[in-house]
């Protein structure tokens, strides 16, 4: 079978660095490796955004799938380099919480060793010196454990829970996308029972719709959006230039009383 | 035959949409199927833009290739899901005029039904949820008939068509590119016999060149480019930065009256 | 073995150039070859910025790999269109300088004839109807001698040297990457004995970081970055936006007197 690796960075490219990355990946990888861009988009050192990102990207990946994943503001501190193998998939980075939305019960977590047999480490970049080489091992079949030493404690991040009340239930704004949809950590499954009002701060929303369309051109509307999330959404706009919300806002629902 | 298939959307790569349509692909498709990035930098929710760069883009590409397309404002609507193939390539997205400019005389659609094998389909998500599924079984040998009821009415789109008359041929601005160059709707077949004399607006360009390194650094310029369309460039310069002039600017083109 | 082709490109991705390019990779290649984006975020025309990124990201590939690298001002001039085989690795596109910082001892370049077999020659894009082609023919196996006659003086790109005295080493900004690093022209080597003192103009940046992590967040510091170069940063910000130094800036390193 072709291993397949995936790259999510917040390298940008217009420097060399995720170019330099690939490189090392099919230098040291087996001979017909697959290398798929995930994104290089996530912003500079913003590994909660990487984490949302990844969260919502890695379930939908054949097991076995080799994700590294590099927004690493601490390289060369103390932090660990990681590789884990979680709900079949097999991720590598640095252990800063840019995993931590995915650590399932399963989670096997291992430090990754330095490999006196690979290039020279740099202080500066363990995506080209240390991650690429690891994916590239376990692209060539080495076992996890024989990356380095048992890891228990993997970096985990706290979901921001919403707070569910009788009246109904309080989130907030996690991520503002490319088109400006805000998407809120209110699962469907929190939602009060129909008819429902969602309000933006103090901007009333109205019910929840199914989709876009079924709203005029330019109409705020309140859905739940593909990853099961609640969102406010401006049809064929952009509800953060709209309203000027982004992360943090907050966002209410209720059961409209009736009568 | 490895099978291959490529995105084209308005998504962006700073959200995980794309990564989780090509997770999809891999996971439903055949083993070995190539994923090959052409663009997520479409403009949001602009249709006729990325129509425009799919009909420059897709017939380079060799038969049997599987295109999926998604720029789709009007998702969840009652706009059909459509697969069509045509000259020999197969286009798998929304029939919204995406694909309106590659639909030759031999073009066989058909709407994508719901696969009840397939996961649950979204309202705002089916790059992900219904032409990513549909484009892997397309990858996995499945008959294009086989993803639906045939379709008689894909959406076409109408090419601004040039005015020819006695006097020469007038045109417009149909896209501005990354270098700022501004490519009309004028094809080489339409343009009067040389001398020529060239017009953006009120502006004289003077005659046709035949590449940017006739004219002087900085210099604005008319030439017949690379898809057989007459534009306006600068060299080592932008023409929209320079002229101000943008798509549905007109453009004239003369014979210069000799002697 | 399975062909792979890179492409380092200023094209973008809003318009179809680079998706043409590939059409015509994978059309007139072997099958099963592999396209691999490495940029197409190069400043457009800037050639010497696109010589930095290729200098830094190839000699990481493996023998054998052929890069496509088309940031090509004088397309349709006298400028040749070329093939260069050195380092073990294959480099296709125009002889403007793009390579030339890669041409080592044992390079041989080959000029790119006009190949009467392949599709008509655009003017203006030889990315899709020279370049292309011949890194289709290098990849189905064709020796590279056999694209045309030999070149003997392919062009070169002087490395601007620091300038090494008794007190220390000055030298300059030749690159400012995606975080706001400031990347110079001063390798390892070249540093004087510790205790140093690295000056970025009239700012005094004090010694020589290992790593990011050894400063505060927010504090600027001087490092020898992953490419063996002195470069300027911010941990976790940018020394771009906090100095306003770019390309250009001098930087000075001295040893400190003691005592």
């Amino acid at each position: 079978m072709t291993a397949l690796v995936t790259l999510t960075t917040d390298f940008g490219t217009r420097d060399s660095y995720v170019a330099q990355l690939k490189g090392v990946l099919l230098r040291l990888g087996p001979p017909g490796l697959q290398i798929l861009d995930l994104s290089h988009d996530i912003g500079a050192h913003a590994v909660r955004e990487g984490a949302f990102f990844l969260r919502g990207a890695l379930p939908q990946f054949p097991p076995g799938t080799i994700h590294v994943a590099v927004i690493d503001p601490g390289v060369g501190s103390a932090r660990r380099p990681i590789a884990i193998a979680t709900s079949g998939q097999l991720l590598v980075g640095p252990d800063n919480g840019l995993f931590g939305w995915l650590l399932g019960p399963d989670a096997r977590a291992h430090e990754i060793a330095r490999d006196r047999g690979e290039d020279a480490v740099s202080a500066t970049f363990h995506g080209r010196d240390v991650f690429a080489p690891a994916a590239a091992r376990l692209a060539r079949g080495t076992p996890l454990h024989e990356l380095g030493a048992g890891v228990r404690d993997p970096v985990r991040l706290a979901w921001p829970e919403p707070v569910v009340s009788g009246a109904g239930v309080r989130g907030e704004v996690v991520h503002v996308d490319r088109f400006g949809n805000l998407i809120t950590n209110v699962t469907r499954e929190l939602l009060p029972r129909a008819p429902l009002q969602v309000r933006l701060g103090r901007r009333k929303l109205g019910g929840l719709r199914d989709h876009y369309a079924q709203v005029r051109v330019g109409t705020l509307l309140a859905l739940v959006g593909s990853s099961g999330l609640l969102e406010v959404a401006v049809r064929e706009g952009s509800a953060h230039d709209r309203t000027g919300a982004g992360v943090g806002a907050r966002v209410d629902v209720e059961t409209v009383p009736v009568g």
